[in-house]
């Protein structure tokens, strides 16, 4: 195809607002445009990787026995009333209403409408398993788009949906979900790993999380060189605490004026940080209207990870308290609290790094001022042990190796959802001895725009994109360097042809412009080969340029085809070169 | 493919609101479910129809010199209101608001959008033409959504744009679409009529509509045996009005109590129809908060054509006149309006036909009383005659040949829009003398669920769907009569390698399900090809059902293969088989 048919708007300048080298090299290159605020056009060049990424996923959902399907952008609300979810995503959800007053959303997923398909369609365990998905436009109102089209408003995405009538149905599609998603992304040619995580406000037990290491990712990877992988949220360590044998010291009350963080109190008490109690108080919502009260407990050096949290007290939702409620439930402002005298009314959880120290410090619910030497059971209670903490770089996990932290785009996710959805909707099916039971879900997803920064992010260059011949808009680049001289037009035509026969996809930069522009704008948008038709062309030789390495090679014009072939499979399977 | 895998959920009863045969169908062939009034979900076999026509159409317009990209569904609401176009579609937007307060619409259309991207794009005539299209999901709040899917708030569509600088870019991207559009209904399968057609909302002076005759059609289709095709708003035909020559007689005052139709009209007065004004008042906007009343008038047996009235006038808009606005500019109801003594500040049309007439009857404006003898000039003013009526059935085309009517679905609309965009959005580039001059715009679209659904309506019967192999969501259904028969499922699973290695796309009925459930299921699926796997197995022998003509032929197994290609072929050009 020529260039000059195809709209490329390439720009010298990066975008200001641009901080993801993604971003800056996807607009300058004229793959996308932004229309508002993480409100996306996606040009020619970046529909052309989309529509690819979406046919690898298309090939290996099928391989999967999954089937496509598509379900509207614009549902009900009261459909999304049903499952709670209309309040749970609160300002995330975009809201509109129609001339007759009914009330709609644009779905960012989709187990609703998918549930109630299901349960109107299937009514007999022989019909499961089945599992649909869909690759459709969802929808987010983001407080923070950012990052280009990493994080936006208005993406594509993958979302498949298995229905089963028992636990075995559900693991298989699960397990054939897993290893599909494996083989999207390496074919996609990303660099990911597979982590555990948690489930957030899906629901369910059991889930994976494929995310991609990029610097401006936004997750943290917690990961061993053993194989470990989970996000931050979910990551646990081998606990290592040695019960402090010190003899038990008399509890005192001290002014520490001015000391409202873990640091000043420590410094004005002189006590060691692993020494001192962090207190930290949080409303946890149990039900509609129903709060209670926690503190959590751990060493000040420790962060509080509010979704073991949440999970352990099962709530709704985990929030910091209020000032007005510290004040409330502990007479003190939050740099102030501790668990010295606190009533039943509030529940304390301490992380199980406490449970073995002796004699802490920690902050007497009185403003200005500290405890020392306070201990369990003694001087205050603790209503339940557990891992309320987020680990730490060097602590050994579960596999026994020491954990690193990277950070991480999340690019994929499955969850084995259970019944929740099914029970909310009552998508029930009569079971082999004639009992109605729920249907038991899986759901899977891809960010499919998002996968295109996440590869963008791990391969671009300060000179522009660098595409994985999977998923590149075209194989190859083809530069007559002077389009006004008959000859490298006639060559690049006839290359064009030769290439296009044997199957590749070619772009011809037929435009009238400087050689130097030309092959900046190559550099740009990233095409795996570049076949710069130049002076030697009168003796029927073109240089081959490879865009990752740079390195470039001469060819007769006959032998093209097949270095073109060679060339790609080699970056496709670059061990192969090694060998 | 296995059948059991996939979600149809075929049903036996009518959905009891379907009014058109695609309708009911599609819904008993499990290929569409409806979640809101209006609004669908694609089901896997409806989905494969999509896609098939998604790919012809990518083929087509690729062929066409026209590049893929898409635009959010979300787009500002400020963009919409630089083009005025917020108010003219009023109702039909959907609205909403992000959590900042920022106006959003759901795009039914993409001219704004697309504009806008071009104008920040391209600044230079070197670069045009330039044409995009995509494929991607529009909103509108249809007042009355129905026939399925063939009139739905959320519905695929094809929109595709030509920037050019001069009329020559224009021309040739027009003629482009024009031929693309033709292949691709050809191929297919649908039954269509390329009219001449007005341009509506949209603007621009130059359209042709694509129709496809059927019965559910919600356009009248006019043309003739000599190729002549307009829709009825732009229908013209021959003048064939010849003066009349009676003496004028003297205008008289009738009473003509009770009538408030032209019929009741006629009858009091003893007139024919053909001597009856009818007078009609309408309110052009001409502006914002600018209107002038209109009055038209035509022969009591003809309609008035508003299209050919708001193109005369070059209005806004035009509305019936209230009954208030009847009241304060004539001084009478609606049924008894007529020409005579009304002031200048009501501009009077009348169409031709008209202008040949003498001795007319017509209202007085006086409720109760109508004139007879009432003559053009002497009696009443008339500031323009023209066409603006609808052609009737029989009269004579421009082409010489007699009219006939067909009701039509509109399934494709080619525009030459012209500047009327890009001087609204600014979207200028310098010319070949440096003059900034207006990009020059066309627009392209195509209903593709729409077309789903005239496919369906030309082609199904009474036992269910009946698709063009081009778009059919499977080539072949295999059905082995008994699937708890070991050797059917085998040879079923044989077949099925075999056609699917020679690149046919293959459903096997596996489900344990009577043949005469499965074979019904088949028919209402509507596959091209049946194969039916029954007794004769066990000697090499299958039956292959052509679904279109119900005919069947016995093969032997190891023939089928070559059976399938030829009646495939057959089936796409049918003329083939008669010679």
């Amino acid at each position: 195809m020529k260039q000059s048919k195809i709209l490329i708007p390439t720009k010298k300048e990066a975008p200001s607002d641009a901080e993801a080298l993604s971003h800056v090299m996807m607009e300058r290159a004229g793959y996308i445009y932004q229309i508002s605020s993480g409100v996306w056009s996606y040009l020619p060049l970046a529909y052309r990787v989309i529509r690819k990424v979406k046919g690898i996923i298309r090939e290996e959902m099928e391989k999967a026995g999954a089937f496509q399907m598509e379900t509207p952008s614009m549902l009900p609300a009261d459909l999304w009333q049903q499952t709670g979810r209309y309040e749970a995503y609160g300002d995330t959800l975009f809201k509109f209403k129609d001339r007759n007053d009914r009330e709609y959303i644009l779905g960012p997923t989709d187990e609703e409408a998918m549930t109630e398909i299901l349960r109107d369609s299937i009514k007999s365990y022989k019909k499961l398993p089945l599992v649909v998905y869909q690759i459709t436009d969802k929808f987010r109102d983001e407080p923070r788009p950012r990052y280009g089209i990493l994080r936006g408003k208005e993406f594509s995405m993958l979302d498949g949906y298995s229905f089963s009538a028992d636990q075995k149905g559900l693991d298989e599609a699960y397990d054939l979900q897993a290893q599909a998603y494996r083989n999207i992304f390496d074919r996609a040619g990303l660099n990911y790993k597979v982590i555990l995580a948690d489930s957030g406000t899906i629901g369910g037990d059991n889930s994976q999380e494929f995310s991609a290491p990029a610097k401006v990712g936004e997750d943290v990877i917690v990961y061993t060189d053993g194989g470990y992988a989970a996000n931050i949220e979910k990551a646990t360590s081998k606990f290592t605490g040695v019960q402090q044998t010190a003899a038990l010291a008399e509890l005192a009350k001290k002014p520490t004026p001015g000391a409202h963080t873990v640091d000043e109190a420590c410094e004005t008490l002189g006590v060691d940080q692993g020494q001192m109690l962090k207190s930290m108080l949080f409303m946890a919502k149990m039900g509609e209207d129903d709060y209670q009260p926690v503190m959590v407990l751990m060493r000040g050096n420790d962060e509080v990870n509010e979704t073991k949290v949440t999970n352990a007290i099962d709530c709704e939702e985990l929030e910091l308290a209020s000032e007005e409620d510290t004040q409330k439930y502990l007479g003190a402002h939050p740099g102030s609290l501790g668990p010295v005298g606190v009533g039943e009314e509030v529940k304390i959880l301490a992380d199980n790094y406490v449970k073995v120290l002796v004699n802490m410090a920690c902050g007497a619910n009185d403003d200005g001022f500290h405890y020392v030497n306070a201990n369990i059971d003694r001087d205050f209670r603790v209503d339940e042990f557990g891992d309320f903490r987020n680990v730490q770089e060097g602590e050994l996990a579960p596999d026994g190796y020491p954990i690193k932290f990277t950070n991480g785009i999340e690019i994929g996710h499955i969850f084995k959802l259970g019944t929740g959805y099914s029970e909310k909707l009552g998508a029930k099916v009569l079971d082999e001895n004639g009992r109605q039971v729920n249907m038991i879900m899986g759901c899977y997803g891809i960010g499919v725009t998002r996968l295109l920064s996440a590869v963008a992010e791990q391969n671009a260059d300060e000179n522009g994109l660098v595409w994985p011949d999977s998923i590149a808009p075209f194989d190859v680049h083809v530069i007559p360097v002077n389009a006004k001289k008959d000859d490298q037009m006639a060559m690049a035509n006839d290359l064009e042809g030769q290439l296009t026969a044997a199957g590749y996809e070619v772009l011809v930069d037929d435009r009238k412009e400087r050689a130097g522009v030309k092959f900046a704008d190559a550099d740009l948008i990233g095409i795996p080969l570049r076949v710069t038709i130049g002076k030697k062309a009168a003796d029927g030789i073109v240089e081959v340029k490879i865009r990752k390495t740079g390195e470039t090679i001469e060819v007769k014009q006959e032998e093209l085809v097949n270095t073109v072939g060679i060339l790609l499979k080699q970056l496709a399977n670059p061990t192969d070169k090694q060998e």
